[in-house]
């Protein structure tokens, strides 16, 4: 099959065995999406190898252990606990500490005509939603997290900080809470999908016109100098989320956060269900976050237009 | 009256005009603690100048507005509010931006034969609690603030950095909750001092034998290296609480607190009333804390002794 395999900092495409189902189910990829953390692997983060991606739909090809899936459309949680450690135990392989996650540890990912999972890491997927929007469970599930975190009420005033394709999630997906939220961004014409849905939207050059002292900030930018915004914006005894991986190491004003008794959560895994229901109900519009579509058998191509300063989802169709 | 006055960085003792009431309270100093925060503003921390220290113990002296105080042997809250904006209004002074802190911001503070508070800010002293066990309510409260923060459970495996004062103030005062705390430390006579109170002590250098997966790491050293420890101990979705000021902007693996999802309390001050009833009650007992007393008119020198490698509390008596 096809599948595109990252060795040493090198991405390329590869023809290699299909996975073999030894337990598992194995799915057949229809679509998969191209997440910045594909990008970041590339460059060496979580010194991966393998098949990368991780945002997929598929069709169940087969399930030895479950033959009623064979047939059925899916998208699948990435992380697979040992089912053996504490935290499995409980209930939690999302932190299982020897856990494989699809396409960034231990297991080859979606970026494939066909990859494998176990049977309860699958989720079927409505008929109401599309292959291109199935794509996006995986980091929509990671964006709504957030609403497990913090208890949205009609005061809470919320910033998100960054408006690349998780920012976007972010907004898109919190515009359905109570309060009042405002998205900090950098790009006239991604925030413009924020202000279709009615966002407020706020260039971070004007940011210190804003008035500071919201009661939750959503860090999506990635960036030490967004940390350092949120810092600015967040209220005293406030709330920031941190949302997305920050490469390297970031200097942070940790007095700060002691004086003003902030608390920051981190935040990275959400739970499907819920983003499945989100997306069957037209509660949120995705389709403005997909920037192009390649085919599998262009993948590196696909991969340098993700990377393109400006570029939002790129999806790859390995239903060629 | 006689003062230890910050100005530029130099720490010199002054003889100045007593405070006026003016609305406020007149508190004749009985005794005073040199905490870090007062040797870091020394250093440049804060750009203050004045007469330094906030935490004390003091009787009354001049109440204008409610004479009943006269003659009460008092200790006081720090922060006084401007007591009209929305923090204020909302019960919270200690975070009003417009705040005046006893002795680190806009106030003249301890370290001086009287200073002044409103009268809001004080709290008469029970006499089952000596001047020297007073002085401590102050950091006591910001210790045990954790307890509004964290639920302790039977369960909670909770391990405390740093065994500075905070730290050992931290470890004394949570040893009355339920579930297992340890106290990672580098000062054999100091940690001997939690170990005398039944606690689990564990040198920096021996960390790595620790088994880690802490529901809880309180930061209590103030220094980078701190918090690099707390995040190798704390478990997934754990909690790490910010107990001290740090100097400076350490660097910090952002990454492992979204990958981890883990949740970051600073927290800074405490409630003076359970502060007071733990003292009261002898429940904690902070006289070993103790590693030096002065006169104010040595203040000088106090603050020498104070900055000493392995010293602790170094008091200053103002009724020489």
């Amino acid at each position: 099959m096809k599948a595109l395999k990252v060795t040493g900092n090198k991405l390329e495409l590869t023809d290699i065995s299909r996975p073999l189902a030894n337990g598992e189910v194995v799915v057949r990829v229809l679509k998969s999406g191209i997440c910045s953390t594909d990008i970041e692997i590339v460059r060496g983060y979580a010194s991966f190898e393998g098949v990368i991606g991780h945002e997929f739909v598929g069709v169940v090809e087969e399930a030895p252990a479950s033959p009623l899936l064979v047939g059925k459309r899916v998208v699948g949680e990435i992380n697979a606990g040992c089912g053996h450690c504490g935290l499995c135990r409980a209930g939690d392989p999302r932190h299982c500490p020897n856990r494989t996650v699809l396409g960034i540890k231990g297991r080859d990912g979606a970026h494939a005509q066909f990859l494998k999972l176990p049977a309860a890491n699958l989720f079927e997927v409505p008929a109401e939603i599309s292959d291109s929007e199935a794509v996006f469970v995986e980091p929509l599930a990671a964006a709504i997290g957030i609403r497990e975190q913090i208890n949205f009420t009609d005061k809470t005033r919320t910033a998100i900080i960054g408006d690349g394709k998780l920012g976007l999630l972010c907004a898109l997906s919190l515009a359905n809470e109570p309060g009042h939220l405002i998205l900090v961004g950098k790009h006239q014409e991604k925030m413009r999908i924020a202000e279709v849905r009615g966002i407020e939207t706020v260039d971070a050059s004007d940011r210190g016109k804003l008035e500071s002292g919201f009661d939750v900030v959503v860090e999506a930018s990635g960036s030490g100098s967004g940390f350092a915004a949120a810092l600015d914006l967040v209220r005293p005894r406030g709330e920031i989320v941190l949302k997305s991986t920050f490469q390297g190491k970031p200097t942070w004003e940790a007095w700060r956060v002691v004086v003003d008794e902030i608390a920051i959560r981190g935040s990275r895994c959400g739970r499907f269900g819920p983003a499945l229901e989100m997306l069957a109900s037209k509660k949120i519009d995705v389709s403005p976050l997909v920037s192009d579509e390649f085919v599998l058998s262009k993948g590196v191509a696909a991969f340098s237009r993700a990377a393109e300063k400006g570029a939002l989802k790129v999806l790859l169709n390995a239903a060629e």
